[in-house]
Parts: structure tokens; C-alpha cells; sequence
């Protein structure tokens, strides 16, 4: 692509490092904020550059805040002898959004993947473990992506934590609600069978 | 959504008022650049403000350049008595990249639309016919695009011009290169069975 101006060149090449946003998006979308007032483009800047620099990670479960310690681990009315274990914040807000769970987490900030280079020390894993030792946790439940990556992450925090006195589980796989069965893979109905679960609680948990 | 910060709600707020950004890609987006180091941030945020503080308008042809007047008006190789009239930077460098065209550009910066509210008053159509009237452009291609705002505009200007002793033209519309005749469009097929060219003229463009 040839620009006639460095100045278009070098926006739309920052914007396009962005993940998804190849160039010619990119080139669109600086587009759009040339024929948007400075104001709009200063907010941008601003918002983006503030929460770079003023971003809190909550220093118990690792989750962003504004605070040192973020809200869900401040609410004293939450169940804190339960932690949910998860990969990414963006997680956290998805079981918020289910308004069933009302204990604390913990974000791991990735899963292990030799992959990638990710490995257990470059999550909050320790931090975790350190955790449950400290005896206020009672469960902790592995909410991981159902990968092979969230498979060994799980086990691996499972052997750290031997010899701790913790329950733990992992959140349920099976059928998604509203899916037919002749559509569902065998692998996820095979084990939606194995863990059947009493109709009682079923009909409880609607 | 629910955002455990008010530093993250306003970045991904700001992020997805940019076209075609939801709130899920703002997010990812937004959280991509956190684990980033800060340098990015800076870069992206300064390429945007650059961009948009010291950006110029080519005072001859109105297309995006670092300079008073653009690299393509500036150079005295290409054709000036050849002028095509384009509604967006972006179809500067589509046909740029044709390497077909040796003319200057004339960029509108739009099309006339009474839907969304864009008159002749908001484009650089004025600073078209002043161009003319200076004498130099032999010819004028319109080169917008082939919908019902395109062609008001091209007749608008058309209309602009009556008395002027200028050539006007639009470019070819007939089936792309490699289209296969049974998928076309009828009125795309008929056209370009009134507007063949000699076969012979066909064979030079490729």
C-alpha cells in the first residue's frame, strides 16, 4: 500500500499492530478519526494512555482495578472460603454476568502453553498457591478454557496444591442449554452422560 | 458489560467509537495493549495525535499529504490537463496502485447523500470548477462510485461545468477481469454490451 503522507503511513501502521486489525482496517479506521473533531482523537489518546500508566492489578486475585484491592475482593458480602480460578479478566466478567457465583477469583493471566512460551512462571500460579495456604479458601474451582493447554494448567496447579487441605472442582462440560443433541460433539455428550446430575438440581440451578 | 474499572470501561468506550468496533473487539483490543509494553501505547497514541494536528489537505487537489501541495500535484511528469475526480483518499491509492493512471487527482472528500446529510456545500466541488476555470484540465474521469449518490453527484458536477470548455468522462463499468458472464448482474452485463470497445484497444489495456 503506498500513502501519500508519512503521517497516514506511520498511524496506520500503529493502529494495524493492534490483534485482528490488518492494514486496510486500519487505514479506515484512522480515516474516521481525521474526519472526527481533534476532541474525539485526544479522548482516545488519553483513555488509552491512562490506563496504561494508572491501572491497578487487584494484588489478591490479579484482576484489573482502579483500587488495590478490587471490588469483588472488597465485598464483604461475598463467600470468600470459594475462588474461582480463570485465565483472563475478560472471564471474570463473563460469570459475573451469569449472576450465579458469589465467590472470589483468581486470574491467572493466561494458561501454560510450551506452544508460546508460556510457562507456570509467567502466571499467577505461586500467588495462588500462597493463597490457599493462607487456610480462608476452602474450594477453588478451575473455570480454564476446555483445551489441552487449560487441561495441563489445571493439573498442574492440582500437583502444587497437594498435601493442602482444598476442595477442588472444575465447572461442568456438557450440552450448552438450547442445543439439540444430534448436533453436539461425541466427546461432550460422552461426558455429559458420565456426569449426569440428579434432575432435582437440575430443575434448581433454571 | 460490567468493567471491574472505570479506566478500562472509558479505553474500551472510546475504542469502540470507532466504525465497525463492538464492545467485545474494544475490549480485546484495549486488553492486547495492556499486556503490552507501555512504549505501544505511547506509539499508537502519538501516531494518532501527530497524525491528526499535522495532517494537510493537498490545497490543489485535497488529498492527504505532509506538504502544502501533494507528491502527485507536485510532480512534473504527470499529465495536469488529465483530472480524476474521486470521492476518497482511498480511491487515490486504489487506482494509484493500477499504475495505469499518469493524471492528478481532484478528492471530493464524499458524495453528495440528502440521507445522510452531505450537500454539494460540504465537498470540494467549488474548488473543482475554480480548477477548471483556470484553464489548465483538458478532462475530467469521474471515478465515483456506481450508486444512485454517485451518479447525482457526477450530474451535479456536470451541471457545474456547463459553459466550460472541458472534456468529461467516467471510467468503464462492464464485468470484472475474470468474472464469469452467468454471475453477472444484468444491468452490469448490458452496459458494457453498449459501451464495447474495439477488440483491438481491449488487447493494449492488458
Amino acid at each position: 500500500m503506498e500513502f501519500s503522507s508519512k503521517l497516514l503511513e506511520n498511524a496506520v501502521y500503529e493502529m494495524s499492530q493492534l490483534p485482528g486489525i490488518g492494514k486496510r482496517t486500519a487505514l479506515r479506521l484512522v480515516l474516521h478519526l481525521l474526519k472526527q473533531p481533534e476532541e474525539r482523537t485526544q479522548l482516545l489518546s488519553n483513555a488509552l494512555m491512562t490506563l496504561k500508566s494508572e491501572i491497578n492489578f487487584c494484588k489478591t486475585c490479579n484482576n484489573i482495578s482502579d483500587t488495590e484491592v478490587c471490588e469483588i475482593c472488597a465485598n464483604p458480602k461475598r463467600d470468600e472460603t470459594l475462588v474461582c480460578v480463570v485465565e483472563d479478566i475478560r472471564d471474570v466478567m463473563a460469570i459475573e454476568n451469569t449472576s450465579q457465583y458469589n465467590g472470589l477469583y483468581h486470574v491467572l493471566g493466561g494458561k501454560i502453553s510450551p506452544m508460546e512460551g508460556v510457562g507456570p512462571q509467567d502466571l499467577y500460579i505461586s500467588s495462588l498457591v500462597q493463597r490457599v495456604k493462607e487456610g480462608t479458601v476452602k474450594e477453588l474451582i478451575f473455570a480454564l478454557s476446555s483445551t489441552m493447554e487449560g487441561d495441563t494448567t489445571n493439573f498442574y496447579i492440582y500437583r502444587q496444591l497437594e498435601g493442602l487441605e482444598i476442595t477442588t472442582s472444575t465447572i461442568a462440560r456438557g450440552i450448552s442449554v438450547g442445543d439439540e443433541l444430534e448436533y453436539a460433539d461425541e466427546v461432550t455428550l460422552g461426558r455429559s452422560i458420565l456426569n449426569r446430575v440428579p434432575f432435582e438440581s437440575s430443575m434448581k440451578a433454571n
